[in-house]
């Protein structure tokens, strides 16, 4: 088991620090507000192939919440003081968070911290994941008018998702697919939902407040440079037990197939491979 | 200014620390995922008063989302440590934080912060608040089915409850009082709604979701004694513009009244400062 990392963005520099120090301070609104936003990258081959997408949306989940953003290059620096020395051969996932810290004008928190996959990610990698769909409760068009719902934006506030998560293991499920009052798929706890129907790729659209995929992105554009079509489509729940197959993409574990829904066993039509043949070009 | 105190739960023991030093790893989940919960206890005379009603809801929201409680004897030691030597003439607002830590069975963080009572706030509740009304989207009797949504926890989670009172900022208001999909009124982002009609006080059912206020709680038990009839009422947005006064009430600010709501002047019917001499018995 390689060993957690952890690096500091202070006074200007990345300082990589023991995974056991405290790092943040009582007053960090990160820790008592859950007041911060993050991102998890894929390490692989000892690097991040996909960081450049993660700083994207870092930088638009800190305008989303209004906290100062240090720049591109400091999260760099973070990042590599985290994966620097990391083995090639085992697969990571570097969360980068950025929080508000004292709110006084003092400068935010940033920190990397970087630990192996879990072997539970890796095998649902392969062998697929058992889904219950639990609902948000919130119709799917409100959060577009609710800034202050933070639609869009990947928080430190993820006890909801957590709990969801808990949830499904309580009913013996692996993970979750939220859903809007209506029963409008949004995404996972910690993925983005994506299905195959009528020979195309489909997933929700951003203004129910999900957030933008990262992986789905990077599917959607291969697929459509492949001869496979793609559509954000405002999918219900029925929609995904009738699709050929339907994935949950996330960056650490990928494509990761859904085998059954609710209780319903479901195949995928051999198209998993297709997909992650896309995601691993 | 008294300088702001840290306490920590640590082998046992709590032990002070200066808020300058970081108390949190980057792998805990309360910085992480906002997998924790907190309460906020008022300090006064140098001393917590209602510390018993906040030791009970703490209990309560770690059992909601499942995090090992260390004991009300550890939580009141840090709570100590944290408060001890602090001056009587000086109001402060001591939060206790209690997060899932690792997650991997390892004990929770158990820590205290502990800073005077905000000039603002003190203003506040004195002169009272502006407030705008801002919808979580979700219907009134959705979060009592659906234990994810973690109704009635006062998690770690906040970055929701900031970005409302943010959005009232940026209107010119001071606090927000949130409402269901149908404008039924829930709750202030750190504060419990209570309004005076019709010879009673008024405030919301738990079963919205909301938290359990310890200071309404105290209030309502105190005016039925005085002969004050006191309801659990879903009211809704236009029962507050009819009410007779409309209060904010929460542990550190104690009960604030609404002078404006939705940008319509009100008063209280001269009624605050009964409530308050309630509260301060």
């Amino acid at each position: 088991m390689t060993s957690p990392r952890v690096a500091l963005w202070r006074n200007g520099a990345a300082t990589a620090v023991s995974p056991d120090e405290p790092v943040v301070t009582a007053f960090d609104l990160g820790l008592g507000r859950g007041d911060g936003v993050f991102e998890s990258a894929l390490v692989a081959g000892g690097a991040t192939p996909h960081l450049d997408d993660h700083l994207v949306r870092l930088r638009r989940s800190a305008g989303v919440l209004g906290i100062a953003h240090p720049g591109d290059d400091a999260v760099r620096a973070v990042v590599a003081a985290a994966v620097g020395g990391w083995p090639a051969d085992v697969e990571g996932a570097c969360r980068v968070f950025l929080t508000r810290n004292l709110g006084d004008g003092t400068p935010p928190t940033l920190l990397a911290l970087l630990a192996a996959v879990p072997a539970e990610t890796l095998r649902q990698r392969t062998e697929g994941v058992s889904v219950v769909t639990l609902s948000l409760g919130i119709p799917a068009d409100f959060r577009a008018g609710a800034p202050w719902l933070l639609g869009g934006a990947k928080t430190l506030s993820y006890a909801v998702n957590m709990a969801a998560g808990r949830h499904a293991h309580s009913v013996g499920a692996d993970d979750v697919v939220l859903t809007s009052l209506e029963g409008r798929v949004l995404e996972g706890p910690t993925s983005t939902v994506v299905w195959a129907a009528g020979g195309r790729l489909h997933t929700p659209p951003v203004e129910t407040g999900i957030l933008a995929g990262t992986t789905q992105a990077r599917l959607f554009t291969r697929a459509e440079a492949d001869g496979w079509p793609t559509s954000v489509t405002p999918g219900t729940v029925a929609d995904l037990h009738a699709a050929d197959a339907v994935w949950l993409l996330s960056g650490i574990r990928g494509a990761t197939t859904v085998t059954r829904l609710d209780g319903v066993e479901r195949g995928d039509a051999g198209l998993s491979g297709r997909v992650r043949e896309l995601l691993d070009r």
